[in-house]
């Protein structure tokens, strides 16, 4: 075998792994797959752009009802935390970004059920996840080429969540039991 | 309308919210919000106890494959990041969790796609999982009683997940702008 077909089965590997990832973890439609491929391929856009567009194309909440009294006062409260934490670079993305939307959605919906989480719980929950963020870009930076690591930021965005919440829970079991014991 | 009803109304109210985010927001079956309302009520037992029977009680994974090598290979490797978060506390929890278990499925469903993710991947996230856990609990302490604060952490278990994950994704784009730009 010489170098070039090696190279060819690599990343051959690489893709497929990929594909499993998002039909198998992610549960991502196939149509949906070919999409997100679409814009991990497209080395005609910028690296922010080519990443957010691959991310962008996986499955995301609907648009929230504008009219609805709990979704306009989350619009209001998600904007304090985000600016906060330096929303200058990414502003011109953060209205057409769906994570933006579900943010707007998880909030309002504590909000319909009478908890008033807000700018003020939401900061410090912003600045971990900031921190978190910086870890996955890190991480994404190990891998050497502009490909792998668009492939990389979306298995994370596949894998990431589940590792997360994973990690979430033992630790609220493990702050409890500090905190309260057994008793 | 003298005070006891006023009470009553409010308990009532706020386990009819509690039902509702169980069912509309958690897509939690009826039987299952059944059980969780029972270790909910359930104050004959500890805290932590009582919290972590009303949460295991909610959907989770089911139980891996003992005999997968990448199984085998995570239950090893996330041990280390929780030892680190001084698991003793939870310890006689953990083989029982699961949450526990959650955290082995998804290292070995990054395992199994071929990224090595182990303990030295994990530990920066467990320790801000941790921080994420202590804010959590936190602002359960903020509920007078023990009733509420249960309440409010069930709630969370739903509602936290969605709230996260939705600023985790601006953290990333934000990130992503900041060292690369739009070029």
């Amino acid at each position: 075998m010489n170098a070039t077909s090696a190279e060819y089965d690599e990343e051959h590997l690489r893709r497929l792994r990929l594909v499993r990832a998002m039909i198998q973890v992610g549960e991502v439609p196939v149509a949906t797959v070919r999409e997100v491929l679409g814009h991990v391929d497209d080395d005609g856009l910028g690296r922010t752009i080519r990443l957010g567009a691959a991310l962008w194309a996986l499955p995301q909440v609907p648009e929230p009802d504008q009219d609805d009294e709990h979704v306009r006062a989350a619009r209001q409260e998600v904007a304090a935390p985000l600016d906060r934490l330096g929303r200058r670079n990414s502003e011109q993305l953060t209205t057409l970004s769906p994570a933006y939307r579900s943010l707007v959605v998880a909030v309002a919906a504590f909000r319909r059920l009478g908890y008033d989480w807000g700018a003020e719980l939401l900061a410090p929950y912003a600045e971990l996840m900031h921190r978190t963020a910086v870890l996955d870009l890190d991480n994404m930076e190990r891998y050497p080429s502009q490909a792998e690591r668009v492939e990389f930021a979306v298995l994370g965005a596949i894998l990431d969540e589940p590792v997360l919440r994973a990690l979430h829970r033992p630790a609220q079991e493990e702050e409890s039991a500090r905190r309260y014991g057994f008793e």
